[in-house]
């Protein structure tokens, strides 16, 4: 067996430091290079020091492609605007490429460049590039060389609408989410508004009504529904550190149970691994996914105002980034999908 | 000056501590007894540690109308279906009644009864009492002898809703809440489900579609409306112990700018000592109302999808339940209605 | 390859539901029966809702050896007390045994009875039971049928101590304990002391002076100094919900750098698979060995005072209750003692 | 009746807005002045938005003594060496001055080059100002015109240790120290070690084995002692934000029991308005004087092995900074020494 060879640029940051974690256990993958513009020479424990003893490389301190050189496959995991320079040559050389960023998650260049206040250098790289959310490309992300990982928000909200605008039970013109996520969303990074006395015993509200998963959301909602769509969406943080709730508000276009849309959910979602109907009178918990690549959606309807209520909860550092980014590689490299992602929850 | 003698049945729990907390400085009132099935004879600071050094009343053990003799004002801070048995007798000795739980909070007692499963037997009284939220009934709670104090969730969500049922510029039959809740909200009382590390870092929603607040919601959304509105309304469980922050999505039947809507909000509440704008670019947050009377507000026009997002912040436990309770005090008695509740959030 | 067939007796309490967390990642062993007395019938999930789709057994409701007929190993995760009745059947029976409870860490079950009020039913038995610290007595662990899980604090305390004593640079009658323990270290069982809201933003010290994990410290410090020690034990309790950090005050009796201190260590655990030095001028730190079965060691030498300050760290579930048991369950089944027990923290 | 002008020189860090909340209920004292060098026009509330509606001064860019001209009082809440800089022009103005830093906190100024690491510009203006911890020195600060306010950690240890140091039953060569501290006592400033997500459900200690609050301890035990004490003194970060709790451990000289080392405590402390003593069952609990000026202390006698524990529990950004700075002030301008400072912890 021949061990897949993996480099990840941008390794000091959480969702580069989440890969190592999960690779670690990986039986058919090992990282082989590790990169950080600020740690050069360091060990990883220097920068995460969960990671005493682990036997890895040291960081690189460049992130230029030289950096992996040799490696099968290589993590993109750095600020937007920033994978859009890398990706070109590592796939000139014949390295796949996975970015956990939004550069290659839109097929219209057009919509980064407006959402993130940033012009795209590779419009026609991003229009092929497979946006990587295996529950709807899985045949697509198996035959890419370039996958954009989607967003944290949106795949806890694609993967909690999907079942029903492919049901067409639901008005896709009144979609409502309410999001809430914790803080290492917001990356590794000192600021103020961050800081541990600030948030704690505190929640809020952000970043409405424009926050820039939007466009993502709508992208594929649309997709999936086959007209323009338009969502509301209102994210809020979390005094935890990590994972997303979702509560999608939606408008039922016929009467409809719970049972039935329970049946909904677990029809739609039959065979997949990760993701799982948390049934009636059970409802989903952050932490029952926490660590862990699952996705758990419950449902509630109400039928005294016709609206169906979905909760999804995944764990942004996994499902939401690097676990998911490792499925893409499973996918993508002809491993099966659940390799080093079976895992269960750390409770309580 | 003459005090204001004050009563507590019930006072072991949150909202009667809490109640102790805010009349041990108010000056123009005092707790002259308190009391407590379970821990007759036992001193505060036995229940509550942070009492340490207080110089009241020890709690009698009885819940009956004897032990509050002599009072001017009872508070009742007891499960519902038990308020209704106290108040009658209390009133005819003269005394003012302020209920915290949901005995007389509605005005059919029929609406009570289906939403709660206990028959009512003050069914006419309750006809008269008057829902305790000063912004709407200041006049009415002036003159009230029995006060419903409003529900937490109740409280956040009708100030949020008010000044734009008031203006008429949204869809009353679209109404969407989210709501988030700390745990003191759960009551003091030991239940596995609240127990430190099954919450610690977890994040729910719970009891939907048909949580007991969504009557006391429509009530008054209905009378401000003048037509019978009817909820969706999906409260979550927050990992912190008291606030509760409440995001309504409305939709807008007329177009409207984010600074036309804080408009709106500061014209409604020109002049209320307790309810606040916060102005863009900033939102509400929790931590900001904290252990005080306050209610913030804060607004943002998504005109992608003519949506209006409102969100409202109190501490569930003061302006949601004990600080109201002290508010209407002193309506009710005639005394400057701030009086005792002027106080900045700990912070941070 | 056979699989090692595992049953765990009290299945539903925070230990049990991390034993099966372990072991269903274990590649050799399999966990082929679980019971619960309150729980007979149900399904993991049900009462563990992370376990969401986990194709194990069901729970049994009996406690009794049938339960777990067939079983190569039986961990019992019982309160103290109940071991002791079920282990000799178990034993009779050719099923090895690891009690995560009390009943068998004494060698002299006077201990036991005097600090843990209860006559003990196998006064010889618990004479040849061996003390599951690896560390410590790996080769009778290897040739053991019955282990006494060591407890949480003694766990990080003797590891923590222990490279000293050998060293003999300390003072042993003058040995300060000061523990911080998680709320999950409590069971899971709802008492009003550990909800929610009354632990939140809380800490405090507890069950001092006489803290029942006391004589187990002592037994185990004094067979590694030759001399009857005493200690002065001090624990607290973390408003978190996993993990024990210990600082040990300890009195030199020769001058040491804290360089020499940390070379200590680092010989004493040299090859240990769990146990690490934590090098200055880092220091151990709680989240890094949160959900896994690591024991992190740092030093620091105050020179002024002459006194040796030593910090462990360790899962109380993992280190401290289950993962130590999954290790002594290796030894003594003749597996690798790291099989199923590596795993890279979740952070942050 | 005249109310005192207050200045705060830097007052948008942590302990300058507790200065502004606990000043705005101060029925005999009023803010005039702030300063803050980064939001010069700014209002509070866009600093700190729990004062939303606050109607006090706006921030003055400039912290030179000009900014507080006219204040009768001014409290100095700025980084050490700075204050040092102001001092001597504001007492020479006949303004009352109170330093919340370490400038005016040693009677020694090489003490603090020592350990600031920094040349002190008023070793003559420091021998003579006053430590301002009233329970030792309320007579001279009355007279006072300069007085440094004692740090945090400082004020939980020496009023944990006063009692037994005066009673002579303890070995002051052989004080231990274990402190706890919110994370809010690291100031108000973005630094990636206490981020959020790096602190949540973390623990740790740090700083140790040479803290800088430790020759303050010592200044002050010794001169309670007559002796010349040194103390070993490990602080540790707790994932709260406020609270500091404080683990002496104390070797007895005499046998003593729990009852009697009680009975020293509250002798010592009868009549002192702040300090607590916690009677056994008991123990202090952080939350209990969260948001309070208060002090609560108990105490254990271990008589196995002869050691006296004392816990003593304090909120830092109160009893340990800007409450205890009221409390001088009160004391300086001849105010009672509660006024403004009676308060009751919230709680939950």
């Amino acid at each position: 067996m021949t061990m897949v060879k993996v480099g990840i640029i941008g390794a000091s940051g959480y969702t580069g430091g989440e890969l190592v974690r999960i690779l670690a256990n990986h039986p058919e993958a090992e990282v082989t290079a590790i990169t950080s513009r600020t740690h050069a020479g360091k060990k990883l424990e220097e920068v995460f020091p969960g990671f005493a003893g682990w036997d890895g490389p040291v960081f690189q301190g460049s992130d230029s492609p030289e950096a992996v050189a040799g490696c099968d496959l290589v993590f993109l995991a750095v600020p937007h605007g920033v994978a859009m320079n890398l990706a070109p040559e590592l796939l000139a050389k014949g390295q796949k490429v996975i970015d956990l960023g939004a550069d290659f998650r839109f097929r219209d260049a057009a919509v980064f460049e407006e959402w993130y206040k940033h012009s795209h250098a590779e419009k026609e790289l991003t229009k092929n590039a497979v946006y990587g959310l295996p529950e709807l490309y899985r045949a697509s992300i198996r035959q890419a060389s370039l996958v954009g990982n989607p967003g944290c928000y949106p795949t806890s909200i694609i993967l909690g609408c999907y079942p029903f605008i492919k049901a067409g039970v639901i008005d896709v013109n009144r979609i409502i989410i309410d999001s809430k996520s914790g803080v290492s969303g917001a990356g590794r990074k000192a600021e103020l508004s961050y800081m541990y006395p600030e948030l704690f015993g505190n929640f809020k509200a952000y970043g409405i009504p424009n926050h820039r998963h939007t466009p993502e959301i709508e992208q594929e909602l649309s997709r999936l529904s086959g007209t323009e769509v338009k969502v509301s969406f209102t994210p809020h943080l979390l005094p935890v550190s990590r994972g997303i709730l979702t509560t999608l508000h939606l408008a039922l276009i016929e009467d409809l149970t719970t049972a039935e849309a329970e049946a909904i959910v677990a029809e739609t979602y039959r065979g997949e691994p990760f993701v799982k109907l948390i049934a009636s009178p059970a409802l989903p918990e952050l932490k029952s996914v926490v660590g862990t690549n699952g996705c758990h959606i419950g449902v509630r309807v109400d039928s005294r105002t016709r609206q169906l209520i979905v909760i999804s909860v995944i764990d942004n550092m996994v499902k939401g980034a690097s676990g998911q980014a490792v499925q893409n590689m499973n996918l993508m490299m002809g491993l099966p999908e659940q390799m080093g992602l079976v895992q269960w929850p750390v409770y309580p």
